[in-house]
């Protein structure tokens, strides 16, 4: 989810550095009580933070932080956030690379990692971007509670294929899969209005719960 | 793959009982050395025998054993293979149902085993009736070689689904996926009729390849 470069994005973000971190380390280890809720959940490539936002309104007693690295798409999660004034006190956006991800968050502190509609880097040469890949998912395990898993769900066929062998390759399980998640009824999952594009133009969504093997 | 019953078929299966085997049991353990080849490959559901006549034409060195409990495609799938006249001596069919697969084969001796578009049963009572359910899974198991995998295709979702974590569940790792496996050439696996009319609908084929997991 690419968008052209909001000039009012850095001041904004700048603005709103309570919400907006711009040193997420200093929360390591401490979300959960610095956001005051048991269950963390943490979204990966938020684009706008229509997702985060709607299920941190749909569950009360969850605690949400995006990241998302482009400016521009993370200074329009932020202004939705503040603007719409709600759960703030339990929602913080890191505007920055994942690849930072266990600079900011201590081992085993999220419950569930979400990743809607990744970025599938077509390319082979860039597949090591991806989300799924190895090296995510080996900063994954590390941060996720024992019982945590990650969330996928993606327009993508190849990057959902891919990703299916990368987790399973990398001590990964599936307790949930889907091949054309919204044919049924999926209540509990927010739709945003990126996602209902696809659904009206039929393509089906693939969606899948991947959870770190034990022992 | 349901067919009207035939009136020909009975006495058509007893004329042929030396391709359509009355007592696979018989073989049981000695299939590679009768039918002539090393690499054994079994499918379980054939229909009208179309893909297995189609596979066995396209790999001379492989030995093909095909199974059917309805008798009325069976009759078909021998008839086509007599009438055809090739390969007669690497292929055989069995009329009965795979839950007596352990009466017809040892441990080790298939390859592959082959599930292309089996019955759904979508009702939950009958689910244990799918191919790709547990009690299935574990004879696969026991009856195929150490590097042997178990390849299967479906234009049903729901079964697609269920089996992904059936196979995932009992001791099975996935090394091939796709959810949409005739968008890219795969020349290697022959497309049958059957199957083109999935794909001249625009339907996806559901594919995977699963494998026993060692140790």
């Amino acid at each position: 989810m690419r968008m052209r470069k909001k000039k009012w994005a850095d001041p904004y973000l700048e603005e709103h550095s309570d919400y907006a971190l711009s040193d997420p380390q200093e929360l390591r280890g401490r979300w959960s009580e610095v956001l005051g809720k048991e269950e963390v959940h943490v979204e990966i490539g938020t684009g706008k933070g229509d997702y985060m936002n709607a299920m941190a309104a749909m569950y009360p007693e969850t605690a949400w932080i995006g990241i998302e690295k482009d400016r521009s798409a993370a200074a329009v999660a932020v202004r939705k956030a503040i603007e719409n004034g709600t759960d703030l006190d339990r929602k913080r956006m890191i505007v920055g690379d994942a690849e930072h991800l266990l600079e900011w968050f201590a081992e085993g502190e999220a419950d569930v990692i979400h990743l809607n509609f990744s970025d599938p880097w077509p390319k082979t040469r860039y597949h090591k971007r991806r989300l799924s890949s190895k090296t995510f998912l080996d900063m994954y395990r590390v941060i996720l509670k024992p019982e945590g898993c990650i969330r996928m769900k993606t327009d993508n066929q190849d990057l959902f294929e891919d990703s299916v062998l990368y987790f399973l390759e990398n001590g990964f399980t599936l307790k949930e899969f889907s091949v054309n998640y919204r044919r049924n009824p999926h209540e509990e999952d927010a739709v945003t209005e990126y996602e209902q594009r696809f659904m009206d133009q039929g393509m089906p969504v693939y969606q899948l719960a991947a959870y770190p093997k034990r022992g």
